[in-house]
């Protein structure tokens, strides 16, 4: 997606250790009109009207899911970073390893929102090493319900998440993918 | 605002303990199309044209006010709970306490998204005894910028927080409030 390539070069900032912020404009200050065309594109690219809900991770992945929704007429589902490791049996859950804060997490999603029935899309911000997303689907699994594919906005190529879901048959549709960074020359994007 | 009053009388459930819940439509499932009703009336309810930044907190303030920035052509920035108690210096932080939780969170916005050129309105779900407000207030005013007001979707009028921010001078618009409710009788607003 080209407009969200030119705005990762002009507006992203690349770190040592493979850290790319975009904070002004994806996961500390939301661009809006940026998230609309970003929604756009993922109704396009998923244009499947058997789709019926949308199913992201706080607390990033909610805004986007949220304004890409308008395109799809359906509701939005959050799995929430539990508290407590004392998970009822009201809630689908799972655990996700975040490198980012070097812990592991458990995931919940409450079982009156996810049934066989549903058909979901699965919005993120980011896909790296692939813990969360791949956590999303085996909450999505659990819960007997289909997968429509997976949307992401930024897709770290050089990580091994992708592949590793792509493998498993899941359809995973990024609108850009960095193949390299680096501190000096910024991002390559796969194309 | 008489189809959310309806759709908490319809679909949110009180617990004992003043409880409220309303995850099947406002911040476990979100009901998109009430999100853009929501949005529409809190433009309605702030219609200065000098609104330039909408400010909320992670996780459930996030999809309302992204949606809602879509009356206002305007970005959203969302304060952080912080995971470290280390806040470096270019961050405006404050601590919340959190009932629910029964802790303290540092919450933090980076100082690149907030400055005295903003004039902000802030948005959060709910309005209870008025801490994550009086924290997001405390952070617009560490960064000199403005307040327009706050925008809440369901105040809980029988605890304290509306009062006391309005007596800080705050314009703060709930968009229902409930005055009093029980497991049985349901929900009474303020009229």
């Amino acid at each position: 997606m080209q407009l969200l390539e030119e705005r990762i070069n002009k507006d992203g900032i690349v770190k040592e250790g493979n850290v790319l912020k975009v904070d002004s404009f994806l996961n500390h200050q939301m661009d809006i009109e940026l998230y609309n065309e970003i929604g756009k594109e993922f109704r396009r690219l998923f244009p499947d009207k058997s789709i019926n809900k949308i199913l992201t991770i706080e607390a990033s992945g909610i805004g986007i899911a949220c304004v890409t929704a308008q395109y799809f007429g359906c509701p939005v589902v959050f799995a929430k970073k539990a508290q407590s490791v004392n998970i009822d049996g009201e809630v689908y859950s799972t655990s996700i390893e975040s490198f980012t804060h070097k812990r592991t997490y458990n995931v919940i999603v409450s079982k009156k929102f996810l049934s066989p029935d549903d058909n979901v899309l699965i919005i993120d911000d980011f896909l790296a090493n692939g813990c969360a997303l791949l956590g999303l689907i085996d909450i999505v699994k659990g819960a007997g319900a289909s997968i429509a594919g997976a949307g992401i906005v930024i897709e770290k190529g050089f990580q091994k998440g992708g592949d590793l879901v792509r493998s498993k048959g899941i359809r995973v549709e990024s609108l850009a993918i960095v193949d390299s960074m680096s501190v000096d020359g910024g991002c390559i994007f796969r194309h």
